[in-house]
């Protein structure tokens, strides 16, 4: 089971990183750009099939490490078609 | 018109972070985690109506700053349902 989280900060916190590459491709010639905000994507794969414990088990990541319940937001989704990973080394 | 570009490592490329946060959540308890990768997610919201448009300007945005070609990909998509923003001050 393949879950993607996207943290985020909560709404009303200011993306510092954000606006700085908000400025920074304005000054490559982007002007057309009203927001931009940078948050962390976060891709699990479980050995987990059922989706909705896997739905709770990634909620408990989230809470004790994952987001900062301060600052951020999370979100989560079951996918099946993450491009395939593997890792070096 | 809203863009969503994810950012991630290459396959392939070691993603430190993303070990430590898996080696990090198994002494919490998780230990069904096969594996996690951490990137970037980046919402963008545009003055651009037309989202074929709107997919080749943010492609221009990733290749001359927001991924860098050699460690990272990236992919986008149009999206109409970010959640809403705000910036703060």
């Amino acid at each position: 089971m393949k879950v993607r989280v996207l943290v985020r900060l909560k709404p009303g916190i200011m993306d510092v990183q954000g606006a700085a590459v908000k400025r920074a491709l304005a000054g490559l010639g982007f002007s057309e750009i009203a927001e931009l905000r940078i948050g962390k994507v976060i891709d699990i794969e479980l050995d987990e099939a059922r989706s909705g414990e896997a739905r709770t088990r990634v909620g408990e990541m989230c809470g004790q490490l994952l987001a900062n319940p301060i600052l951020e937001e999370y979100s989560m989704e079951i996918v099946t078609d993450l491009a395939p990973r593997e890792v070096a080394g």
